[in-house]
C-alpha cells in the first residue's frame, strides 16, 4: 500500500479485464504529468497483453477527472508555461490516441463529475456507462484555455454540430440523463448498481472476439470522416482478414451445423446481474 | 413463372418506379453472388431508363435481407474462404455504391429483418421505411466477420459515433421504433399500411424532379465529409447546372405568375392513402 | 429613416453586440444582391472591430429571410440567368463563409420562417434561438434550384445524414418545436419572451473571452471532418496560443488564489430575464 502511494493510477485485472484507477481522489484525480505517463505506459502494456480483452478507465472516489493538473503550471513567464502545457498535451492526447486505436474495447466508466481533459478521455473511450450523481462540464471556456483532449473530434461526432458548439459555448454542466440523452453515454446506473453493472459489461467485452472488436474501433474512427468508396475498401481489407482468423472457422462450422444465432449478442449492456 | 424461379430477384415497373424485389424468401433473401449481380445490372439499367423515377428495394415473405449468403461460403482452405469473400464483397459493395450514387433516389422498403449486409442495404439507400414488425441486426460480430456492407460509413453519419460503436459492439437487435427513434428509418407503418405507403412515397418520389433529387443525393453524400468551403463550390456548381435546367425556366414562370408555392411538397410521408 | 430606406439591412451596436438586421420585410427579407453585399461589408467591418464581442443576425417583420430574390433573375436566356446565379451564389457564400469563420460568435435570432438561403444562412450561424412562430423550409426542391447556402455541410451534421436527406427530397416545413428537436435550432422561445432573450444571450455571448470562442468556432468546424490526430494537433496549437495570452495569466491567478470556478457559465442560454 505504502508503495502505491506513489503512483497516480493503478492497474487491476480480473476476468480478462484490465481496470486503470485514477488514485489522486485528493486532487479530484486530475490529470498530473505522470498520471498521465503512468497512463500511457500501462496502455502500451495492455496493448500487447493477450490476457487483457477490454480496458476500463475510471476515477477513485466521487470524481472521474477533473482534467488538467492546474496546479503544475509553472510560476514563470508565458514561455514557460507555454512549454509546460505543450508537453502535457502532448501526453494527454498520447494517452487519448491509444484509447481510441488500441486493439481492444476501452470502456469509461464515469463515477462522478467528467470535466475538461478529463471529458476528453471519456469522450475517447469506445464506450462510456456512468452513475447518476456523474455530470459532465466542458470547463475550456471559464478556465481560459483552448478546448482540447480531442473534443473537437468527438463532440461534432456524437452530440451533433449544433450542440457541440452551444456546449464548449456556453460551459454548461450537464447531468447524467441529460448527457444520455444528446449521447455522451451510453448508459446511466444508479449509484448501488454502477461498479456490478461495469464489472458485467467489461467482462462481456473481454469474452467477446477482440480481433473483431479492433476492426470494428478502427472502421467507426475512420470512416466518420471518410468517403463511401473508401469505407468500403477497408472493409473489404478488414473483412478478408476476418474470414482467415481461426475464429472465422469455428463460426462457420457452427453456422453449417446450425449451432449459430447470428443475433446472439456480443454485449448485454441492460443485464441486470448481481454484485461480483 | 416457372423462368422466374432461376432469377433470385424480380424488378417491377409501375408509375415510373421501379421496385427490385429479393425473391429467396426460402433463404431469408440472403445475398447470393447471382442475387447480388442481378440487383446490379438492374441497377444499371435503371440508371438510363428515363421511365424510372424512383427505385424501390425490398423482399419477398418475412424478411428483407439476412445479409450475406453463409451457404455460399466454399468448404475450402482459409485462402479459398478468402478469395469467396473478397469477390462477394466486391459485388456487394458495387450495389451499395450504386444505390448511392444513381442520380435517382432509392428507397428501402424494409419489409422485415434486416440483417448484416441486408442492414447495410438499407442504410445506403437515400430513405427507408419499414413496417412495425421489421427488426435491425448487425449480425458482424457473431457471425465472426468484420463490419462491412458500408456499416461503417453510415453508421456515424445516421445514428452517431456514440451509438454506432455501441450498436457494432454489442451487436443489439433494434425494434422497429427503436429503429425510428435513432434515425436507422425515416418511418414506421403498421403491416396492414405499409405497401400502400410505400407505393405512394414511391410514386410521389418518382414524379418529383430527379435531375434536383440526384444534386441531393450526390451534395449531403459528399458534403458530410467535406470542408465547408468545399461543400458550397459544388453547390455553387449545382446551382448553376440546375438553373440551366428546362425545369427552372417552367419553375421561373409560376414564380412570375404567383403560381409557385415554395412549401410545395415534393414527398409526403405521412399522407394517409387507400391501397393501390 | 430616409436615407436607412435606401439600404436592405441595418447594423446596430449595444453592449458589445452588433446586430445585423434584415430590412426588407415587405420582401420578405430575399436576400438581394445588394443585401448579400452589405452584410457582408458589414462583417468585414465587424471583423476588425474590437467593442464588437457577438454578431446578432436578424429580420425586421414577420419572416426571418425567404432566401434568394427570385425577382432579380433576369428575363434573358439560360446562359445569363446562369451568370446571375453564379455572381449570387459567390455573394451568398462569402457571407455564410464569414459567419462561419469570424472569430466572434455569430447568434442567428430567428423571428419568422426562415426559407431556402435563409434557412441556410441560420444554420451557418454558430446558435440559433428562434420564436415559436418560426418554421423551417428547404424550398429549393420545389422552386427548381439545387440545395446550397451550404445546407449540404451543415444538415448531414446538425440533424443526421438520414433526415438531411428526408428534408431536402421531401421539402417539409418544420414547425419550431420540430426544428428544436431534430437540432436546428438550440432554443425555442416565446413570441412575447424572443427579444429579450436575444439581447440577454447576445450581451453573454460578447462578454465571454472572444478569442477562446474564436478558437472554439474553428475547431468545431475543422474538427467535424478531421482525422482525429489532426484535431489533436490542431488543438494542442490552440492550446498554446490562449495559455500565452494574458486572459489565461489571469484566470491562473484567479485559479491559485481559488476565485476561479471552472463551471461558471459562460452565457446561459436558459436565464429568465427581463426585458431591456
Amino acid at each position: 500500500m505504502s508503495s502505491n502511494s506513489d503512483h497516480h493510477i493503478r492497474v487491476e485485472h480480473t476476468d480478462g479485464v484490465a481496470t486503470i484507477r485514477f488514485t489522486r481522489p485528493s486532487k479530484h484525480n486530475a490529470a498530473s504529468g505522470q498520471l498521465l505517463l503512468e497512463t500511457l505506459e500501462a496502455l502500451y502494456r495492455l496493448e500487447s497483453d493477450d490476457s487483457v480483452g477490454a480496458i476500463v478507465l475510471t476515477g477513485e472516489g466521487a470524481v472521474f477527472s477533473a482534467g488538467f493538473d492546474l496546479e503544475e503550471v509553472p510560476m514563470g513567464p508565458a514561455s514557460e508555461i507555454q512549454s509546460h502545457f505543450r508537453l502535457k498535451a502532448l501526453y494527454y492526447h498520447a494517452v487519448i490516441h491509444m484509447l481510441a486505436r488500441i486493439e481492444k474495447p476501452t470502456l469509461a466508466a464515469i463515477n462522478g463529475p467528467a470535466v475538461g481533459g478529463g471529458l476528453g478521455m471519456s469522450l475517447a473511450c469506445d464506450l462510456a456507462v456512468c452513475t447518476d450523481r456523474a455530470t459532465f462540464l466542458p470547463a475550456w471556456m471559464s478556465i481560459g484555455i483552448a478546448n482540447d483532449a480531442s473534443s473537437s473530434f468527438y463532440l461534432p461526432r456524437i452530440v451533433g454540430y449544433r450542440r457541440a458548439m452551444e456546449w464548449l459555448l456556453t460551459n454548461r454542466t450537464l447531468a447524467a440523463d441529460e448527457a444520455y440523452e444528446w449521447g455522451v453515454v451510453n448508459r446511466v446506473f444508479s449509484e448501488a448498481d454502477f461498479q456490478s453493472r461495469v464489472d458485467e459489461i467489461a467482462r462481456q467485452l473481454a469474452a467477446a472476439p477482440t480481433h473483431l472488436q479492433g476492426l470494428v474501433k478502427n472502421r467507426i474512427q475512420e470512416g466518420s470522416s471518410e468517403a463511401l468508396e473508401s469505407c468500403t475498401e477497408h472493409e473489404v481489407q478488414n473483412v478478408i482478414a476476418s474470414v482467415g482468423h481461426p475464429h472465422f472457422a469455428e463460426r462457420l462450422a457452427m453456422f453449417r451445423s446450425k449451432e449459430m444465432r447470428s443475433s446472439a449478442l456480443a454485449v448485454d449492456l441492460d443485464a441486470v446481474c448481481g454484485g461480483q
